[in-house]
């Protein structure tokens, strides 16, 4: 497997294009094959996310493409909000003549607010007529669905056999995805039936987006949508499919952490020795979800037991005597706990403080009471978080 | 019920003192009678939190007083801290020539680092030697056990037959109380068996304490004890009982909530018509927990769409199109959402503003899928709080 440059188009098959002016932005992907497709959890679903989820149900064989905008997330938005979704699906249906059943719809912005239907009519031609299988079509694209996002999020890999998987995604803020996250949208060239598709696809989020936290608040937009569009032929061997599919999501996950609203720094938490995957999982994630924690990184303060603390209430199996806990920055490490005995001499309080001073933390916390792990990532809670999020509609 | 003055040295039979400089203090609370006590379900408990669950098990028919301490949570801290917490214990004990087991301990501060003995001890005698049964015991007994904490936060009531219940609490950041809260001392002068304390105290916590979050950290220490000295005789009405004990628990914990890390305005989030009781206080803690709820409040950003949001996500059952949402100050109100409809015209965006502009922001959520209702208290995110979390050790 190497990693390889175009983001989506990198795929054989796929056409993108996008627009974005201020806070409004349209997106255009087009790919021909059997989608798989993961939504939010939140019991609030935005309109578009019942829509994709009903077009996924009733497609037949093979969706067509993806239509996305960003300035509005057409949530909370009551029965017009629905009309307009299927209205976006449509416009994009008419154009390529096919059952509309066969395009997902995307929305990320403001909740509660109508959609500007004007707008996204208006500027749907341009973005047609410029869809390109060049890279660039994945950078506009891309760059079409950010809203307080900094950096476009783009990663793609080739595995053997010349298969291709690549993805882009958009996330900053109300990033802790279940079964999805805001916004993400995978292609692959590997000729892959549905039901398969589905089942890699759910195994790779579980380990990718769904280990993300940036604030704790599960959006009631999250969508992923991967379309395989089979031009590259079977994989030789799904298990290689399947890595590399966890690599893109993966990579993509951590791009999604690294660029949480008003982050410094991307924390990687990694939970050994769990009795069970869940609680490894769970763990990990109350890790870098813990304000306390977060706020301590991005201040480089050393105060480790807010980890041990957050491990405490996670609802994991814990005993106390049996834990280690290593900070490292990819380079040196120092270890914080030792089975239980914890070291806050100033040496090792200064050491600690030193790591943390880097652009991304690994914690690691063995916990030595079985054989499950799992790795979550994160990133610092600081004063732009708050500044970001005190005035999003004003 | 009327309030009374004089905190915990309201009631008859509470004598108190403690002494508080920087960020070391210590406080001594004496009381005879039965006990209480509800501590944090974090699986990372701290030594005093475990002595003292100890004690209250074996201390026989009567507490005798508590000694807590603030400049160290003496959490994570291996055998030492519990040999240092029973330590503490047996300064008191030997003081008062009792059973080390009718003494509870208490310990706020940093995690992981050990207690410095000395200090305690050689400021216990003056400490000792200063215990009243004036107001102002109450008043440096509340000093000495702050850390972040911007004010002391206690509140007294006298019920019918002239009993008297008042309490003292602490505690501004790693707050999501789980069955109790950081350091909370309750005492009452009515003549109650100690297995009944329990069962009013486990009701009251449940309505004040467990229903404040300011940033979802459940601390290692959260302790709640309550001393019944029985002076002033039995309550006529148990039911007139427990309202005092409730009044006097959920005033404590707004003042919690309103003193949270960096605060600029209290949240209180009301939610109605819930199917459960469970369901009306996961839905009314998410709203109150939510960063990015919490953000736009501090920023009077009329961003409602995050407020039902984080109801859809909270686990509570919810049918988006019964919702109903109104935001109020106390004296005006505006409706953001009317059975599912939304409302984002500019004036009612306008009128919300205003309201969020005020110290006290009121959210009530109509959910009209049955009839349990529940109150939740929460605190704005602002920049302070980063401040405060970012160098605490440091």
């Amino acid at each position: 497997m190497k990693e390889v440059k175009g983001g989506i188009c990198a795929v054989k098959g796929v056409k993108a294009w996008g627009i974005k002016e201020g806070k409004m932005g349209l997106a255009i992907m087009l790919a021909k094959g059997p989608a798989a497709g993961v939504f939010t959890l939140n019991k609030v679903k935005a309109a578009p996310v019942l829509v994709s989820q009903d077009h996924l149900k009733k497609m037949g064989k093979e969706f067509n493409g993806i239509i996305a905008n960003s300035g509005c997330a057409n949530a909370f938005t009551h029965e017009q909000g629905v009309k307009d979704a299927i209205a976006m699906a449509n416009l994009l249906a008419k154009k390529l003549n096919v059952d509309p059943h066969t395009i997902g719809v995307s929305s990320t912005g403001v909740i509660g607010r109508p959609m500007d239907m004007p707008w996204y009519i208006d500027h749907f031609e341009e973005v047609f007529s410029k869809l390109t299988s060049k890279a660039e079509g994945s950078e506009m694209a891309n760059k079409a669905i950010m809203t307080t996002d900094l950096v476009p999020k783009s990663y793609a890999v080739e595995i053997e056999g010349g298969i291709r998987i690549g993805g882009i995604c958009k996330g900053s803020g109300m990033i802790e995805p279940n079964m999805g996250t805001m916004l993400a949208f995978v292609f692959t060239d590997a000729k892959i039936g549905r039901a398969q598709l589905q089942k890699c696809l759910q195994k790779a989020v579980d380990r990718s987006f769904n280990m993300v936290v940036v604030d704790g608040d599960t959006s009631t937009n999250d969508n992923l949508f991967l379309i395989a569009t089979g031009e590259a032929g079977k994989p030789a061997d799904m298990k290689k499919f399947q890595e590399g599919l966890d690599t893109v999501c993966m990579e993509l996950a951590k791009k999604v952490a690294r660029d949480g609203e008003g982050a410094t720094k991307l924390i990687e938490a990694t939970v050994t020795g769990a009795k069970s995957i869940e609680d490894a999982r769970l763990a990990a994630k109350a890790i870098i979800r813990s304000p306390l924690f977060k706020s301590a990184v991005y201040g480089t303060d050393p105060n480790w037991g807010r980890a041990v603390c957050a491990v405490g209430y996670s609802g994991s199996e814990i005993d106390p005597a049996k834990v280690s806990l290593i900070f490292s920055d990819g380079k040196s490490k120092v270890s914080l706990v030792d089975a239980g005995v914890p070291k806050s001499d100033e040496k090792t309080l200064a050491k600690a403080k030193k790591i943390m001073g880097n652009d991304t933390l690994y914690v690691t916390v063995e916990l030595k009471l079985g054989k499950s792990s799992a790795t979550a990532w994160g990133c610092d809670l600081t004063h732009k978080y708050v500044d970001i999020n005190a005035s999003y509609t004003t």
